[in-house]
């Protein structure tokens, strides 16, 4: 069997590959608080795991994580007065992706997939994609596909692992989707004995700058993560594993 | 014993080493073609292993590597026309260094250690703690030392590695050398047998643009990795991670 | 009673409020297609009006509007394919914030509130914020909330309006909140006879570039415009202005 | 008869008139202090005005302005110590501007007017034109003129506006023509009795930086408004349309 | 006697001289055609050699010139389709300006004169200098003086050299002004009899892009350069060295 | 005999040059420190004076100088800390390089050679030339070599002119090399009397920021500069003049 990751094999097998038609998936992460309880690479970590899934799937390589991401948002990641969150400006987000859109381009790929773990990473990706292929130019037949991960978790799945509600992707930071995820993919790195006791955020209908950190729990976890657990992150990983997979072959007409 | 990987502990564990004064390392690789017998990650790879190694001795952390780096040139790493090689801009390299140095700054990181494993990353990233320093101006107390981790290699270990005579660091590009470091510390993804006979490369007191192809080995290898052995690699990783524990010692006036 | 619009007024008399306490509006907006019968300002108008409305009540100043916005992306604004859409690359729309936030603490104004009529500068107009605060340092002491006005409808007055639910922000692209609102601020430039009867659009959980533009009703509407009505409008407009006020008034302490 | 105005037509409506030729008038104005008798937004509200009636006359469109503007200058606008003056960078000023070009030429515009009422733009203004083609190359056919309104009164009316000899359009800040164009096309917006008995403004032939805010006067006039009429704006504002329409008529091969 | 020139002396005498309080002369030129009489380094030769003229009266040191500049226009230096002419894009000489600026700043220079011979240049330096200053801060005390040389040519000077009447600034170059200079201070670079007999260029009030080349004499030559002397260049180079060294000993209140 | 220097002739004599295919060469040098013998323009000097005698030999244009160069660093040029250097960040000299490649490719010049004469510029200086080709695409002819001239002295050169070993080009900074070379070029510019006796500079394989400024001779001289004389220098320049000029036939395919 093929070795998945990029930079584990060597250019002539990356190249005997993407000649094949292979996708490559890029996984765009963070360093950023997750809590108390899962590690600060949770984003880059899942979003490595998931495109791995998904390319052993579709025949595909994944390329090295971005390992940076936008800065943490209050309502979304805690905010940037956390310690050991890390995160890049956007214009250097932007031109990170600039720079490897243009450089599959010219390996000749034709079909790209950006695997987002850091939900701030959104709009910055998606501008260097977008500046990446104005300057391409028209002749340049390099399609890319961006997606969130947790976009792709079957409603009925949401439905049962939230029987109380879903409290939207937002929220769900270091809570019980990313922390399932992290006991199926990574348990030995997830601490369930640290998992606190902070009632979800609460947040209005506006942000303020500089942050008011009083918004955001003290732990940096937005709503609960307690009732994990790697079941939960196995069929969500499921979930999202196959439906990538099967938009991958939609999009970019490979026989399944 | 700690985990020595930032990506792999919480934002609280983090902040309480950070606290009582650890040292961060921040490995700074690339992805590029390193012959057929070595994977294109290799720079990622040692100049993470090699914090790793220094990090056990020093009480430090290892910050997640910058996977991709600056453009490759021919004489150091065989250029931009290989297939896999992926490539930031300078002035990407650079904002990406002076935001995680502006971040680490903020953290409260006092001491941090840039190690490059990739030759052409060495303006760029010094350019980008430059700016980063003269952004965060002379109330700020955080040191950075940067350094390319085989400039650590003893001179005997050398003379005796390469008894017919030492190359030159430049074009030991996926020679003996990184073959002997990655036999130590990641054999299966060496590929001994693929290994390319190819006669060193012999290049002329100048650059030309665009690049002259015919100039570089068709498999990239800049001189020949014949030789290479694990043996020889922990030589020279322990010569390395010794040198580089030693400096940091003395930089920072760590106790021994 | 006072001129609420910054253009129209001297420097003498802005800074006359200014000194007295006065909150700055800074509307977001775009020139963007919105459907055959809403006119491409949209977003900058609507987002004036609503300004002037809320700077009405809390004795506000409203600064000239940003009439160009980000690019606009499929499923929350139909696409950058579409003609008369005229957009900014987000670094530009970045500094354009940073310039103006930084121009606005020159002036000693201490409260500003940046109101986002077009989804996709969120994220833009954000980093030009933090970019800005970052560069003033910390012994400024401007306060920035930022919002999207959309976002102040109150939840019955949504269930009211949609009683078979509501589809969601993104959706609401020309359609029934935005055309509402035109028909109460602006009537006149409403064209309600040319409301296309395109069906909703149905997007799949990711994003592909360069655009499917087979996923957009050729209209540009992305969810029916039928149904809309001034008195709908009026209703969301009273959320609207009211809880932005109520907002101001919270978070600068402003007696009310 | 048409709307003038892109922010008040359709996406549909546009459309139609660029495909059927039509000229795109693009404002370039300023938020900038202009005395305690104008508006701060003189120079968006001027420049918009001139546009409209050239558009009416030539069959074009208008697109709103951009309302911020490059830094004000000591000896032409009063300096950047004002409050209200709210300025731009010289590169977000190119950067807006190359944008904007670049969207025109994507909607199928084939003559654009830039159409300046802020002196300090000029510059900024023209790089941006500038690096808009660079960019779109060769092939395109957009044609761009840049111009400052002013430029178009005609010899004789200045002689007849100023008998005793006229002080040049820099020292012209807020004084007669702006005054008095401003009584033409927004009378409600000047407070002739606030017009400062300044003696007008005498600058050496250098500049200083940081500025010596002792060269200008205190209200910001750079000469006397004293004597500014409605009837100098008229006769003015007809010269300018005039003569911007005849030359857009001239260099664009239009019918007249 | 000292010598003038920065890139003449050591630093030990630099800095020696800087701390007796040099005034710093930086010169700002181009390479730029001046049609066939005159060298295409004519503005940076001209800048450097009156900045000596000041230097020495005022005891005062010549940084190296600044040899290229902002982009040729076609009504003041004819236009970027003359072959040889060189030029920057605005953003590279403002950075350029500013890192210079900061240097000298650094350096503890306090009297910086930027003495311009290119008339496109203005701006882009003024935000050169604006810029430095801004980062810079508050605490700097360098003073920044900046001027085109031509502006101290005395009234009297200029009737009696035009008895027809001047034409203007911008429409000298490679005119009169120029060539008289050029025949002052390197008079083996003039051919004289090269001089083009083109009729003086006469503009519109607007500038077209792309470039109407048809608008700009095929020589280069804006008006005519005939009639120029040695003696009407030693005149005006008199005329603007006192002009200049009186404005910097008053404006920096040196000893006369 | 032709005039060699670009800023010397008029835009008619360098377009005929061009045009029957003179190879340009662009010297980038610096404004650093050289010790108290030499001056702080010695990098331009040299890289200026070497380019003109090349260009001799081979029909060539030498344009004028990049007098102004990357950072200076401790270990090459002595570092930033020194009064009188006077560096660009290295985004500002890639732009440079950039543009004035892309001006060069404009007049039609097929060979450019860039003669570094500041260690530090090497990088950066590269990364202009990549973006500047990469900008103006496959279609450009232009071929540009870039090299550092003492890396053409000829290897028995330096062991008779160091015969108890040669340190290596970096510590060679204001020593025998250049101060030999500026003996030869420019020898009233070189104060022997004035050569310290600092001891050689002894670095450790890694660099610390902020700098650590007692690693650096107080002088600025890397290694000692006795022994220099104007014959050592006549036959370094020897070598490297008819080592470049051979190179340059032999790329660019010219006769000899």
């Amino acid at each position: 069997m093929n070795n998945l990751y990029m930079d584990q094999i060597s250019w002539v097998e990356y190249q005997q590959r993407v000649e094949a038609g292979a996708v490559v998936f890029l996984p765009c992460g963070a360093t950023e608080q997750h809590g108390p309880h899962l590690p600060l690479g949770t984003d880059a970590l899942l979003s490595t795991a998931i495109s791995a899934d998904v390319a052993a799937k579709v025949g595909g390589i994944v390329a090295p994580a971005l390992a940076y991401g936008y800065k943490s948002q209050p309502k979304c990641g805690g905010g940037q007065h956390f310690c050991g969150t890390t995160s890049l400006d956007g214009a250097t987000l932007s031109a990170l992706v600039q720079d490897a859109v243009r450089e599959f381009a010219r390996h000749g790929v034709k079909r790209l997939v950006l695997v987002l773990g850091h939900y701030e990473n959104q709009w910055f990706v998606a501008e260097g994609i977008q500046l990446a292929l104005r300057e391409l130019g028209r002749d340049c037949d390099l399609e890319v596909m961006r997606l969130e991960h947790w976009d792709f978790c079957q409603e009925q799945t949401l439905e049962d692992i939230f029987p109380d509600g879903f409290p939207g992707f937002a929220l769900e930071h270091a809570a019980v989707i990313e922390t399932s995820l992290m006991l199926h993919y990574h348990p030995q790195m997830v601490a369930l004995d640290k998992i606190p006791d902070d009632l979800p955020a609460d947040f209005p209908p506006y942000d303020m700058y500089p942050t008011r950190t009083e918004w955001v729990p003290p732990s940096g976890v937005l709503s609960s993560a307690k009732g994990s657990t790697a079941e939960k992150g196995a069929r969500m990983a499921g979930d999202i594993a196959e439906g990538i997979a099967a938009a991958v072959r939609h999009e970019f007409a490979l026989e399944s």
